[in-house]
């Protein structure tokens, strides 16, 4: 893994959080993107060599509305930048982590994703992403 | 704020997540400490300039073991490293931010440390932390 990409967080309102975020890291939302594949807007804050993604629903079955129904606000994955998904997706299967993807999909920003399964990793929501070349 | 210092993740057994974890981030723990104020037992693996804190309880009133029983495993903060963490706090308490200590405390892996309470940031608790100097 290079890096942590991003911290995704899934939020109730996304105009205020970003109102909050903004105020809280002291510095400016740089980028938003309605990601209609998965019904959620996003709202991006860049904090090093990192990112942090407000997540907020667009439709009530979005996963985020279903997060925040069951588990409240509050930090939904964390995201780490790969240089090639398709072999760290074969590796990490391998080592006996379950994939919730055969196959890497289109995610916000650019980017190849794939998804861990969080009973694999200690509850938590595990994505890899790579830049589209 | 400079850059994610770290991510910290409850875990029920720390023995196992730390073989998890080294085998998801293809990385080793290169540091282990217990934080007795806290009553935690801690791991941590580099990821490009941020941590992977892992966060085990080490008695039954842990705020880690509380944290799981309430919540389950999972994310349970994140760091941002700062310059200077009492203006930090002192800036975030009149934006209107809850601060959970007026005085900065001493955390792992030579910081100081101060908490925010997560309903000012969306479910995120939000931990601030300085190198010591």
């Amino acid at each position: 893994m290079i890096r942590i990409e991003h911290i995704g967080i899934a939020v109730s309102n996304l105009e205020d959080a970003i109102q909050t975020w903004e105020t809280l890291l002291n510095t400016t939302c740089y980028k938003r993107e309605v990601v209609e594949a998965q019904k959620v807007d996003t709202a991006f804050f860049q904090v090093g060599e990192s990112k942090i993604e407000l997540l907020g629903a667009i439709a009530p079955d979005s996963v985020i509305a279903t997060y925040i129904e069951k588990k409240g606000q509050g930090m939904h994955h964390v995201a780490y930048e790969v240089e090639d998904i398709r072999a760290e997706m074969i590796r990490l299967k391998e080592a006996g982590f379950q994939l919730l993807q055969d196959e890497p999909t289109s995610g916000a920003d650019n980017k190849l994703v794939a998804f861990l399964h969080p009973k694999s990793s200690n509850g938590v929501l595990v994505e890899l992403c790579q830049t589209k070349k």
